[in-house]
């Protein structure tokens, strides 16, 4: 780990509360959480009341709160996972990190706690290089550097704006794969962070992540909902769907993404086989989703998030809208979370 | 380490003999090595005789080989480090692993010894995914999937054609950033092997490496010479300016390139500050060689490596050769090349 210095002020974490029960979830991430402000944003389909530790600087955000704040004309529905977009829309803070409710620390090959406050913000505070591949990994983390043959008019690299985290034990698989392989576990803890090369897409997961809120931020957002979409990771796309646009905005205002460390240790839960039935609905979409996020090509009057946003809400309409209604539908949530993100973020902080 | 399964015959082992003494070298890796077929290269700048321990089934080329077989009549030098594209061209095998002869076999995080044969021909065997990016590295390999998000349409790759190992100790830094840190030295064994994405351009070191020589050999060639290049790696870029053609040319046709372990440990050589007056050519080379590579782009009709090559000396001639008189030298050699790849690759085995 990297000398990181962290001001405490710059980072929310923000939690979407699936289960109502977050105390163990809560104290096992205490030495990690505890310095931080954290938003906890209870998921509106759950009735149960939420059980939270004492100790921790926290603000938690219910269905009234977003109801207050989001209204009813909207497009955009923050049930299940999608609830954390909300903590997202209320942050003020520059950094945002985000862990599932179902990850506790992970521990690394020398058996020691894994900070990912601390490694996310150092990804996010390190250059990111996606103009050209370095053979060793991420060059400015300590005993590392550019090889040889990298130019060096690309060594400063470019504003990193998203960190992708990993998972050890249960990996964050698609329901077929986890039901095909029901024993399979990660275990293998490999210790780098690179950068995404430009324009080379991949699967945003949204258990483990972090990105640069002042810059990005507007791209997170809860869009494309399956129609069978369940309470479980293997049974969402939204967050892979938002990825994939975060990542293409990302390349074309000349941002870097970065995948690797750090690690969390991810928990069992539900039944894959159970969930196969939902779950093929967003394979088959990913055919007719990666082949349009090759091509999309946003306009350069695009200079901020926001305007990427926008035209590819336009361009996901007018490509895909007609290959499934869940696209358009898609392309409006996109556009209704701009137009939030423009409103509740000129409110007061904690609105 | 996956369980791969390797017919010997499939294998040549090139080295170049920089250093007339290869008894150290070979001893150490006669528990990787011995059950193969090496050919060793004597540099034609080395006066000293060849030392080579029993024990192993070998085949040396010397200066009056190279002689003999290649003749005058051709703009490729094949001294120094270039001396291993004599023993590509004479090789008959399917597989072709290179390693310098300053490096001795790495060990892994569990203290074992690497085996970097049966890793990169694990790595040349399983395909390879360069049109997405899969976060948990190669899929293929045991333990690790493809992850929730990753096209099925795409889950069964292409094929590998370049394996790109790295180095502990020692790492291939160039002289300016070796003259730098003096001290610094890679300890971090990332334990990952990945496809680098299409259309994403790498420093290709030729330290450790293997390849598809049926499928990309005709790329591998000794081109670009720097007009005060050395007997240390970082004094040259021959490997660095082949390899930006091979990956292009991977990219044209289809094929993989994979970047990771097995790692090799690399002994400590020459003098940095020394070097630098030398490097600084290549440096300098780099900045109008990425543009040029990032752009090119090869005919429809250029289906093998062979093609290829051709196609891209014609460009590097149009586009660089007028920048420096080294780029136009480059692309006569990469037609040489070609030439010589298809008159001694059509003659008897063993030349």
């Amino acid at each position: 780990m990297s000398n990181t210095s962290i001001n405490d002020n710059e980072v929310d974490i923000v939690i979407a509360a699936i289960n109502s029960d977050l105390e163990p979830f809560m104290n096992e991430w205490r030495p990690v959480f505890s310095q931080f402000h954290l938003i906890i944003v209870k998921d509106p389909d759950m009735n149960g009341e939420l059980h939270i530790p004492e100790g921790f600087n926290v603000d938690v955000f219910t269905k009234s709160d977003i109801d207050r704040v989001v209204g009813s004309s909207t497009s955009i529905l923050f049930s299940g996972y999608s609830c954390r977009y909300f903590g997202y829309l209320v942050s003020r803070k520059k950094y945002i990190i985000s862990i599932d409710d179902d990850c506790i620390p992970a521990r690394d090959t020398n058996g020691d706690l894994v900070d990912v406050v601390a490694q996310h913000i150092a990804n996010l505070q390190a250059p990111a290089t996606p103009f050209f591949f370095n053979t060793l990994y991420d060059p400015y983390r300590k005993g590392a550097d550019f090889v040889r043959g990298y130019p060096f008019s690309l060594r400063s690299g470019v504003t990193c704006a998203l960190s992708c985290g990993l998972w050890l034990n249960l990996a964050d698989y698609d329901a077929p794969t986890q039901a095909l392989k029901p024993g399979q576990r990660n275990s293998r803890y490999v210790d780098a962070v690179m950068t995404v090369p430009v324009r080379s897409l991949m699967p945003v997961s949204g258990i483990n992540i972090a990105f640069n809120r002042e810059v990005v931020g507007p791209a997170l957002f809860p869009a494309l909902r399956l129609a069978g979409e369940g309470k479980l990771r293997w049974e969402t796309v939204e967050d892979i769907w938002s990825g994939m646009c975060v990542k293409v905005i990302c390349d074309h205002l000349g941002l870097g993404v970065k995948s690797g460390i750090p690690y969390v240790w991810r928990r069992e839960r539900g039944d894959a086989i159970e969930s196969l039935k939902k779950e093929w609905e967003g394979v088959k979409l990913m055919e007719e989703v990666v082949p349009f996020f090759q091509s999309v090509r946003l306009p350069q009057t695009a200079i901020t998030a926001e305007d990427c946003v926008v035209d590819m809400a336009k361009s996901v309409k007018e490509q895909l809208g007609k290959v499934d209604p869940m696209f358009a539908r898609a392309a409006d949530a996109m556009g209704d979370w701009v137009k939030l993100w423009k409103s509740v973020g000129s409110s007061s902080p904690g609105v």
